[in-house]
Parts: C-alpha cells; structure tokens; sequence
C-alpha cells in the first residue's frame, strides 16, 4: 500500500508540475500548446502469466525476428502528459540458444514528434525478477497491480518522460523474454534488438527513425547485450548509440560481489531465473533445492515475489542456502552459464556512453574498467566510461540521470560519437554544463520524477 | 657527403618555399611583413665532447633546479625564416639517481611572437646516440659537423618550423643529459623539465608562457617521462599538454623486438649509454664484453659513430654478441634497469596525446595499448591514443606531423584538454579536417619539411 501511495502521489504531482509549467516548455519548443486527448486502457489486464495476450503461439517458429504476432492498446496515462498513445505488442524474437520466442513491448507514440527525421528511444528496463507479472509492460498498463512498478519505474520514467517531451517516441521491450530470463545477456540482447525491429514494423514513422537505447542497470545489462549483439544480429539495425549505466559486465563478479548482502536477491532472482531458461542448471539445482530455497524459487518464478518482494525476504542471505552441498556455483555445469554471463566476447561498435560510479557497491568499478579496457583494445570499439564518486548503486543511477539524458540529446539530435574510447578523465558533474537548464532540455516531468525517485531511494523505498 | 648534401638543400628548398610565400602567410596571420635580420654563428663551435661550454660544473651541486650555467648565441638559420634568435644555454638539471648535472639547451625566438599570452613548445629530440656529440644543439648549431643532423631533423624541423610559424617560442634541450643516457627516463625526462625551467629564467617572455612538450620516438620517450614526472618533479610547471607519437613506454619489449634486426644499432647505442651511466651495469658489461664489442661501444661512446653511422655496422647484428656468456639483458642487475625503464609508476597527469601505428615495426602497438589502459584506469589521468596503420616507424612519424601539429595548435592556442582517457575510435586522417588548410596552419616550410622528409626516409636514408 506504500509503495501504491507513493507511486499515486508521483504521477499525480509529476503531472501537476508539467501541467503548471507546460506551457512554457512547449511554446519555448515551438511544439502544440496543448496536449491531445489521452485514450486510457489497460487497468483490466490480467498478470501476464494469466494472460493469453503473453503467450507463445505455438506456431511461434515460423515468423521472422520482429515479426507482429499481437497488438493491443496501452495505457498512455502511465506517460504523462507527452504521451499521445500508448501500445502493447507481441512480437518474435530469440532466446540464448536461437529457439523462437515471444515477448511484448510497449511503444509510446509522443504527442508532438520531433520535426525531421523522427527519434526513437529504447529502454532497457530494470526489472531483476525471474516472473513476467514483474514485466515493464505490465507495470505500465497496471500500475495498480503491478509489483514491480517502482524498480521499472526509477529509471525509465525519468527517460521515457523526457524522451517524450522531446518529441521521441519510446520503445520499452520486456526484454527478459517469455520465461523472464533476467540475466540471461543474450536473450535481453536479442530481445531488445527484436523489440526495435518489431516497433519499426508496428509504427510507420519508426521505419525512418534513428534509434538510441538506454538502460541502467538490470535495463543496462540488456542494453549492453543488445549493442555488442547488434552487429551480428541485427546488422542494418538503426540503432546510432546507446547510453546506459550501473552496467554489470560480469555477471559472476557481481553475483559474488552482493551475495549474503543487502542485495543478495539479485542473485536469488537470477539463479532462479537461470534455472527456468536453462535445463542442465535446473537438473542440477533439482538435485540439491532444499525445501525452503524450493519454496522461494517458486514465488519469485511465479510473480509472487518480484525484486522488491524478495528484498524483504532475502537481504543477507546467501544464495547457496537454498542448495545443499557445497557452492553450488562452481558446479562445472553452472558455472559454466555463469562465465558465458559474461560481456567482450564480441566488440561492441555502437556507439556507446556507460555510466558507473567508481564506488557502486553492487556493481563493482573494477569490472567496468576491465570491460572497457578489452573492448578499446580492440578496432572500430567506441565505449566512453563516465563516472562520478556516488552513493548507492540506485541513487547513483539517479545522480547519472540528468547527464544520460543530456547524452541521449546529444546521440539523437547532435550526431555524437563517442571518438576516444576509454575513460572520462574528470567526473561528470550533477547537472550538465554548457547547454540549456535541464527542465529546458528534459522538461519538467521528468526532472520532477528524477527528484521525486531521489527521495524515495533516501528514504529508504529501495535498501538498493 | 650524401647526407650532408641532402641537408643543404632541404635546407634551401625550405628557405626557398617559405621565403616564396612568407608574404602571403603573414599578413594573412597579421604578422610582420618582414622577417628580422637574423645572427648567424655557431660553426666555430667544437664537438661537444671537446667543447668547455657542455663541461659539467665543478661546483654544479650549490646550484637550484633549471638554474642557468652558460649562455651563448646560437644559429639561428638552422630553423628557418620564422626564427630571429637562437641561443644555447648550459642549465642545471639532475640524473636519474638524483646527483647533479648539466645539460645544454637551445631556444628559439620567433620574429613575432604570437599576441597574448606568450606559448612555447619544448621539443624531445630523436637522438638515439650514446654520445653528447650527436646532441641537437650541436646539430642546430653545425649542422654541416653533425652526424646525427637528418634523425635529429626530421622530426624537429617541422615541429620547430611549425612553432615559430606560429610566433610560439622553441626549447629543445639536450635531453639525454651530460652523458647521452639515452633511453634513460627519468635522466630524460627531468632534463627536459629543467630545460623548461631554466628557458623561463632565461627568456623574461618564457615567464608567463604556457608550454607544450612534443618529440616522437626517442624525443617521445623524453617528453612521455617529462609528462610522468611532472607532477612530482615539477609540480608548478607551466605545461599545459603534451603531444607525442612512436613512443617506447616499455624499454625491455622494445629491445626484444627490435634486437638483431634492421634496428638493433638502437639496442647497441641503448646498451652503451645504459653502461656509461650505471656503474653497477658497466661493471657486469666490463666482465663479458669482447674486444670487437667494447671498439663498437667506443666508437658510439666517443661520438664517432650516432645512430645512422651504428646502423650502418650493426643491422642485424643482435646486442648479445657484443658479450660472452648467456643473454647479457637477463643478468639480473641489467635486468633489473631495464625493468626501470618502463614507463607507468607514476600517473601521468599532463592532458597527452599519443600517436602510433598499429603496425611499428620498432614500437610494438600492445604497449602501447598496455600503457594507455595502465594509466587510464588512475583517476587524474589525461592520455588519449591516437593511431593510423602506417608503414614503418620514421615514415609514420611523418605521416602523423600534421595531426601533432594540430594537436599542438589546439592544445597552445585552443585550450584543448584530453577528455577520455582511451583510444581513439577511428584512425586520424592524413590531414587533419575541419580547420584550415595544412599550410595555413603549420606554414609552407613546416609542410615542405614534411614532404621532404618523407621522401628521404622513403629513398632509404633511414633503414628506420
């Protein structure tokens, strides 16, 4: 019910301040002085595992990567004031071994598209659970209902309310796919490049547009993916940059990193997610779960627990209690998905700013640097670290937001590429320097939303 | 007499084109019309190892930093049309083990210095020679005595031609010090910093002057340890950037590759000076070297032969047959130096610019890259690789002039600051683009040193 009253007052004052300044912000754009009539939907959606709309046809094989398998409207309110409509779609895409899948994304037409050539925005959502009822698709659509709805939330309302502001449209692929395989860097990374080539098919304008992807976080690591997995797999794709943060580039290193800590339901939620998507760890799980760790596993497999809910449960306790025997992680079996959780084994060529605080205690600095370093070794990689000294891996997401934003600005509509790949010298400073104010640059939605966030994650919304 | 004979008419091409079209590249800069009338001297002057004016003090230990010993006028004409002074000075510098020395300095005027704010550029010199007599001043003032004039030239003259163009200052000291240690960092690296401090006590401009470094290859490894001792050496230096290339930031793998080959003549001259300045080394040396060996070292030594004349007699020739018993680099006292000589103990905190081919046959690319990546991971450092695929090490060190001197341009004149530490993403072009024209930026006689340059080391003067 917090969490609900929360999110109830956001909207309802983010709203109230973009309504109080929007007319300013729009004729100083030039754009429409009103917005357009809204049309509301999705509040009588059932969780996705319930959902018919979610599933995989059975004839799923025989449709192309991106292909429309189902369309349906959203609920554009979730977007604040520059939105014009909002949909869901299900569209094709892969998982990790190539088998097909369906997943849904929701595609967020803005109520004054930028002149010119249009822009589009794809988010790669944080979502850290192993169920699809956690899905951003269906926190949007039901922010009611939905569990997940701050951790989606944190990240990409602050991106998508000010990529709508700015006359982009938006892209929000449940890129863990069908089985909500969190972690799982190349099924995220197909996904999110499907979900792209589907909004291309779904929206006129989108087939001409030019396509930056942003994520942080969880919604980093499938962005991360998607980039280093563009060239290959998607090679003609739009995409022309990519700006993303608080990224795990190792996954077996930040797993034993918050393992037993505050965090430590990451790792539950991905070792359960991992087990779902992927047989052999399951058969080797299904030898050693105890009862409890198999009651667990349940709950965040079947929505019961998103992140959230897991934190309450799960803060300290280590992964390996919910097995028997010794670390279950160095089984030949799963640690071998654990290091192929690993990015660099392709060079990334979009492209492409990550943001990291040197002192992000879920994500170590280290990892970061390692990444990049084995990336700018090698031709045609563009990769700009950014960083600053910053509290908390959440918070810091919300320090770095002003700066992603600027940088998405300067991808989308000033053609920057990254030219030097490596680190930034200097720490980048709270608000960017040198250009318009930032409710000028993101509007007032989402500068509000950035500081309303804030607040929650220091008074404790997130122990993240 | 080939050498010598190709020097006499580059020198008079150069003349001969920038005086062809000084007129037009002065006033379009604003300057002075007409060049000054210039003092000529300086080929009276002795060999180095026979002349008072480079002899080491008796009393040199009562003096402070950069402190000025001797000074005399130097040959102006050795730097062309843009050149109204020239002078020598012997200045106070120390050595690797931080005993005193003294070391001489050349520094240019410019017939009109650049408005505002006065701007030098500290050249390091390829010298590559185990004796004083193939320093760059003695080259500057007799280049018809000089043995080491065209290693010494090709990458100083353009830079330096370049410089005055611009109405910067020019400060090239005798970096390698009193005894030529050649490929001796910090003897290097402080030598040039004091050359630095001691052009300001002696030129009132030189005072509130901000200064570039640049050199390339062995002028590279001087200003690469300048730039890495700055910070501690001298923290107030008035460096505001540094721009260099082919720089070996790891003396031990560049001795590996090159020993034996066309280049090991730098392996011999390395070897010799190493010997010459570290007892501890000599000794170990004076117990294996052949008769053949210590006569090849003594010619070296004594001056009679620089780089060029070495190369002449030892391509191919690896350094270990100048020794009886096993490898003589793996004794564990010249081991241990060579371990010394490896750049990236300290951070380098000068804003710095790298350019290398991937492909230096003499300066391994991974190095460099390990070097990049070893710093960029510090928190206050400023290094940005750039890079092209170039062919041979001299050759790509002409083909990057015009990007250095670019760099140089923005860095004095343009407040250029490394902001990613890293490497580039792309190649540099040829020219640079976006900014004036070649000639216009560097003048005609920087541009036709290039070309002719170029076109020596492309007809073989160098095997390099």
């Amino acid at each position: 019910m917090l969490l609900i009253s929360c999110l109830v007052y956001a909207l309802v004052a983010a709203l109230a301040a973009a309504a109080s300044n929007g007319h300013r912000s729009q004729s100083h754009l030039g754009r429409r002085l009103l917005p357009q009539p809204k049309q509301k939907n999705g509040a009588s959606f059932a969780f996705p595992t319930k959902d018919p709309f979610y599933r995989v046809p059975a004839d799923v094989g025989k449709y192309p990567l991106g292909a429309i398998l189902g369309t349906r409207q959203g609920n554009a309110d979730a977007f604040g004031q520059f939105a014009a409509e909002a949909h869901q779609i299900l569209y094709l895409t892969t998982d990790y071994t190539g088998a097909p899948d369906a997943t849904v994304a929701t595609i967020v037409i803005p109520i004054a598209p930028r002149p010119g050539k249009p822009k589009a925005l794809a988010i790669g959502s944080a979502v850290g659970s192993a169920s699809i009822d956690c899905s951003p698709s269906f926190a949007y659509a039901n922010p009611d209902k939905s569990k997940n709805l701050p951790l989606v939330n944190i990240v990409d309302s602050p991106a998508s309310t000010a990529a709508l502001f700015r006359g982009w449209y938006v892209v929000i692929p449940d890129a863990l796919g069908s089985k909500s395989s969190f972690l799982n860097g190349l099924t995220e990374g197909r996904a999110m490049l499907d979900g792209i080539r589907a909004s291309r098919n779904f929206a006129a304008p989108l087939k001409n547009a030019d396509f930056a992807m942003m994520g942080y976080s969880g919604g980093g690591h499938t962005v991360g993916w998607a980039a280093q997995e563009a060239a290959s797999y998607y090679p003609d794709s739009p995409i022309i940059g990519m700006v993303t943060g608080g990224m795990p580039a190792d996954t077996n290193n930040t797993f034993y990193t918050l393992n037993g800590g505050e965090y430590s339901a990451l790792g539950f939620q991905g070792a359960a997610a991992m087990g779902h998507a992927r047989p052999d760890v399951q058969a080797v799980f299904d030898q050693h779960i105890t009862h409890a760790g198999r009651a667990n596993f349940t709950k965040m497999l079947s929505g019961e627990w998103c992140l959230i809910q897991s934190s309450r449960n799960l803060s300290g306790v280590p992964v390996q209690t919910a097995f028997t025997g010794g670390d279950i992680f160095q089984n030949p079996v799963v640690a071998k998905h654990m290091e192929e959780e690993k990015l660099g084994k392709r060079v990334n060529r979009i492209s492409s700013i990550y943001y990291h605080a040197r002192n992000d205690q879920i994500v170590p600095w280290p990892q970061m640097v390692h990444y990049i370093n084995q990336q700018c070794e090698q031709e045609g990689a563009r990769l700009q670290l950014s960083w600053a000294t910053a509290t908390g891996h959440i918070l810091s997401g919300l320090r770095f937001m002003p700066a992603m934003l600027n940088s998405l600005v300067q991808v989308l509509e000033q053609g920057y590429k990254v030219k030097t790949c490596g680190i930034d010298a200097q720490s980048i400073p709270p608000v960017p320097e040198g250009g318009p104010g930032l409710t000028d640059l993101i509007g007032h939605g989402a500068a509000n939303s950035i500081a309303y966030w804030r607040a929650q994650a220091k008074n404790g919304l997130f122990p993240l």
